[in-house]
Formats: structure tokens, C-alpha cells, sequence
């Protein structure tokens, strides 16, 4: 089969690799029929994430079909479609059972494994362990150019921005950074009943679509944007200020837009320390929150595309064959200028 | 009458001062018969709180006999014996109204006023703005040596500790400082059904206390303080880190004591920025809490007191008449070394 390898910083292609085959009895083997790009990935070729080594496969979203099972599994069969997501869970460590498999113990107490520490799905077919507690049935009404996005970033903005972020009917919601993730929280925080949410960005495009995702104001990235956001919010700022960056700056933006009182959902993947100003912060009753996401919301979330309510398909604003991988990553890593928000990735 | 008066860095005096009044028809006044010191009136004789200016009668803790009421003021009368407690609350305003007092917009946007913004209660008399809605009666099965903590420090621990971080019947607790704060944490962790509670602190007297005072265990702090915890927890940490110290290495050391999803509640009031090393925490999905206490919680305080489960009593360590209130200030300023928690001052 053919996959997109690893082979150091800056190195990867899409080559000939071992098939990818049952290993434990609770395995499957999907087909990968729809993948995309994460900001990970890009990390990752960045040379940031040192548990990736040469050889390794990357990727961890896909959509598509079963054609192996192992003889443990016994919620799939070959031949159905599947929603193969970032977290692999055991589903019987304390983590997995208190809904919070991002530390799943069994798997090495970080559940993202695929792409990382085992082979992943930008490939044509990948080997999916803990098949009956990790992959979920994809519904008639959900397409896969739709599920795709239920792999990692639409449950990553909603779990770790609006869920952790506490977003409450009547709340003010400030979204910093509106790319993929920070749009999925966008998308995803009128479930709530915000009264109003404010995208920040200091791109055109990005805002433009975070209007048509449900935002009802932005503000462009700059000087004035405190003070933009706190004329919107009687001097005293947001509810919920969602961090989809992971710099220190817009880290420290959400903390200056967040009201007493409030949440500031950090979501970015942070690759620096960041001084935070608890000096001023400690008497403002904020509540900071971050993390991994579960993945658990996705059958909440495929409920929500299937009816309608989460126009999924959105976020695909660029698709490319597996075998135009190459332009599929530089089109993403400067997806702002090009105007992509999460590419598609298919077979030929 | 005679009262503490602030007069500029490093300067104080137990001096005359005009008595206080009534200035509007909602204030009562209040003979002060017994107060304390808080770690904020240190801070506010170093210079580090700008808003208390040269002439501020000092202290924000009070017990003591309602001796002249307003006019529109139906909750008190002459003669009732009442806490006056740190925060002072309009009770009309939003944030009164959500139970987050700490932040009234209607006396400033934060509701300690004694002692900062207006005269404070280390005074024959104080002034009490807001009566009705700010002070609490004093029930007969608790003294009025238990109920001057419940002005500020017990709460601080309970809600700023113990109920924003969240603790749970089963869960182990990490309180870094057993100082007042950190063990008025350690007294009220238990009524959340805590399994574990560790204090972490550099002295033995404290150390000796929180065991006292429903410690579990205790970790003397240095080189192998986080091991040690670490070692006590199945190596993932506690499930709520209560930092009540105020420095940036104690809230970084609660950072690396907390586990995976759990939380860091900050009780510490910090007079430096904090570098947080986001780039290892923001995939720990650890919640981190802050903030100044809302007093709200006085009422189930002073039920516990008042049945027993709260020895609030063995907060008092030192006892001193106003007539010597230097000396209080003394030995508070060196707590650890005087083997002192709270001082208890009355008049002569």
C-alpha cells in the first residue's frame, strides 16, 4: 500500500509501505477513503513532536471502511463505514471511564497515538487498535466529506472551547483566532445560546467566514481589539474568551477580554512557556482551562451534522487525491493566505 | 475613638480619630469587639496596594455589637452581635446577584472595601455600608473567637480552594502552605469527602497543625516535595493542587503536583507575573482557578462551626488587646517563626 511517511524534519513522502494488517484480536483495518491535515502534522514536520520518528506514518483523522476485524471485535464488520478519530481509547482505564480517554492510561497516557506513537491514516489503509472503543459508525445522513471534520477539529473547538469553557444560554463569547479550530468553536457555541460571539483575527477571509459560521461580530487582530471587545461588553469583557492560537500573545488577549468571573477556554497548542500576569489575574475569579481533546462529543456531533444544525462540509474548503499529498500540505501550511480552512484528501 | 491608621509605607498608629457614623441610610455602625490580621494588611503596610492611601483606618474582620442603624436598614438592630465580613455587597447588582460579590460593581467592582477603599475594622467602631445585605448574625452556639475567621480567611480556603477546585467525595487533595489560608483549605477539604489530603509547607509547626487539622498527610517542601507527592498518587499527581501561598514557585509546584484533568486552585494573592509552562500543561487538561473570596459561603461556615465539624477556634494562636496592636502586627509578620496562625485582638 501506499502512504505518506515521515523521515525527519522537513522530510516526508508518499511511498510504498507494508500493508497495514490485524496485530491484537481488538483490531480492525480501515480503508482510508477521506483524510485531512492537522496542525499537528505541520508540528510534527517542524520536528517539534520528538516521539515521531523516521518512518512513521502521519495523519490521525479518517473516514472510511472496514475490510479487516479481529477476532475480539464485535461491534463492526468488514465493509462498514467508519469515523476513525484522533483518540484511541481502551474504554476500561479510570481515564477511558470517566470520559476523558485524551489520558488514556492503556495506550500510554496520551490517547492521540495515531500519527505519533503508531502508524497513521494518511494512507490507504491504516490499522485501527481498540476498534470497538475507538471508531464510530458513520450515519446514512453524514457524509464523509463531513465526518471527516468529527475526527479532531470540530469536537476539539467544541469540547475544549465551548464545553470547557463553560459557554451558558445569555453568554458573551469571544473566539481568538479564527482558523479551523477556532471556527469550529464558532460553529459549535450557538448550541448554547450565546447572545453574541466576537471573532478575532487579524485575516479578512477568516472573519468573512466566521460571520457565515455564526459569529455575530469581529474584530481585526490588533491595537484596538481590547478595547474593541470591551466597548461590546459594558467595560468588563466576555464570558467566554476561547483561545484557538496557542501563542502567548493571543493567550494573553483572551486573559485581557475575559470578564471577572469568566473562562478563558485555552485550545492552542502551546510550543512556549507564557508569563501570565497573575499579579492582576488572581482577584478576577477567572477560570483557565486547556487540554487534549476526548473525541467523546462525536456522537453528539454526528447527530448535529445529520439533522442539519452543523454545516460540517464548510470546513473543507480545498480536496486533492492521495496522490497530490505534497500540494495538499503547502496549501495548508499557509492556509490563511490561501484562503483554506481544512483540506480534503481522497483517493484517486 | 481610637483606631489603627495607615500613614504611608511601613508607618501606623493606634491613635485617635474621629468616631465613626452613619453616612447613609442603608450603614449601621458596629463597636468592634473582636478582630484580626490578614496577610493583605502586611501587604498594604509594604506599599504593594497604591488604592489605600495615607489616613485609612486598616482591617477588613470583624465581630462585634450593632450600636447605630439607618433608617432603611431592617435586617439589623442595636444591640445585635454580627459579623462584618471582608466583602462588602450592594445585592442588587449582576454580579451580587450570581453569588460572585467579590466583584459588586456598585462599591467599585471589588467587594473588599474595608480597609482599602473605605475605614476598616481595626477600630472601636467601623462603619458598615450595605448592612443588610453584607453582615451576618452571629448565632449563640458559636463565639466570637470562632467567628472572626469566618470574616475572611476560613472562606478563602473553603471557596477559593475547596469549592472552585472542585473537590470531590474520593479525591486526593495537595494544599501547598498550611499557613492560615492553605489550612482553613485543610479544615473544610473534609467536608467534600476528600480520601487523601497532603499539606506541603518548609515548617514543622504548620506541618504539625494541618495533621491536626485533617491532613492526611504531610510533605516537607524542598528538592523532593513533587516526588514524594507523586509517589503518594500512582505518579499522575492529585486530582486538586490548592496553592495558598502566593509565589510563583508554589503555584508551579501545584502545577506539576495536579494530574491530568484535574485542578489547580489558586488561592494565593500573587504580586509578580508567572511564567506557566504551557507548553507541557496545555495537553493535561488541568483547570486552573483564581480569584477573591465571595464570603458567600458564611452561612454553611458558621453551621459548621456551630455543630463542631469546623474547630474555627484553633485558627487563634495569639491573643492581644487593641491597646497592643503593634505587637500583633509583630508577631503576625513572622508567623511561621512565632509558631502563629491568626492573632485575636479585643479591647482591653
Amino acid at each position: 500500500m501506499k502512504a505518506l511517511v515521515y523521515h525527519g524534519p522537513g522530510q516526508k513522502a508518499w511511498e510504498d509501505v507494508p500493508d497495514a494488517t490485524i496485530g491484537e484480536p481488538t483490531d480492525v483495518v480501515v480503508k482510508v477513503e477521506t483524510t485531512t491535515i492537522c496542525g499537528t502534522d505541520l508540528h510534527i514536520l517542524q520536528g517539534d513532536v520528538p516521539a515521531v520518528t523516521d518512518g512513521r506514518i502521519l495523519g490521525h483523522e479518517a473516514v472510511g471502511t472496514i475490510t479487516q476485524v479481529g477476532d475480539a471485535v464485535r461491534g463492526f464488520a468488514v465493509g462498514d463505514r467508519v469515523l476513525v478519530p484522533a483518540i484511541t481509547k481502551c474504554g476500561r482505564c479510570e481515564y477511558c471511564g470517566k470520559g476523558m480517554p485524551s489520558h488514556c492510561q492503556t495506550v500510554g497516557g496520551i490517547g492521540w497515538i495515531f500519527g505519533h506513537l503508531i502508524d497513521g491514516t494518511q494512507a490507504e489503509f491504516v490499522r485501527v487498535p481498540y476498534a470497538d472503543t475507538s471508531l464510530y459508525a458513520v450515519p446514512e445522513n453524514v457524509t464523509d466529506e463531513q465526518a471527516i471534520f468529527l475526527a479532531d477539529s470540530l469536537p476539539t473547538g467544541y469540547e475544549v472551547g465551548v464545553l470547557a469553557g463553560n459557554v451558558r444560554p445569555g453568554d458573551t463569547v469571544a473566539v481568538v483566532g479564527a482558523g479551523a479550530v477556532g471556527l469550529s468553536a464558532i460553529l459549535t457555541t450557538g448550541l448554547w445560546g450565546a447572545s453574541r460571539v466576537i471573532a478575532v483575527d487579524s485575516n479578512k477571509f477568516r472573519l468573512s467566514r466566521a460571520l457565515e459560521f455564526g459569529a455575530t461580530d469581529v474584530v481585526e487582530a490588533g491595537d484596538q481589539q481590547v478595547d474593541e471587545v470591551l466597548a461590546m461588553t459594558d467595560g468588563l469583557g466576555v464570558d467566554v474568551a476561547i483561545e484557538a492560537v496557542g501563542y502567548p500573545e493571543t493567550l494573553l488577549t483572551s486573559a485581557k477580554l475575559v470578564r471577572p468571573g469568566g473562562t478563558i477556554a485555552n485550545i492552542g497548542v502551546h510550543g512556549a512557556p507564557v508569563t501570565l500576569p497573575m499579579d492582576t489575574m488572581w482577584i478576577q475569579n477567572v477560570t483557565m482551562t486547556m487540554g487534549l481533546v476526548d473525541t467523546v462529543s462525536i456522537p453528539t456531533l454526528l447527530k448535529m451534522v445529520g439533522s442539519g444544525r452543523i454545516p460540517a462540509e464548510k470546513m473543507g474548503t480545498h480536496s486533492f487525491t492521495f496522490d497530490q499529498m505534497d500540494d495538499a500540505y503547502d496549501v495548508f501550511k499557509n492556509a490563511a493566505a490561501n484562503e483554506a480552512l481544512k483540506v480534503v484528501i481522497r483517493p484517486a
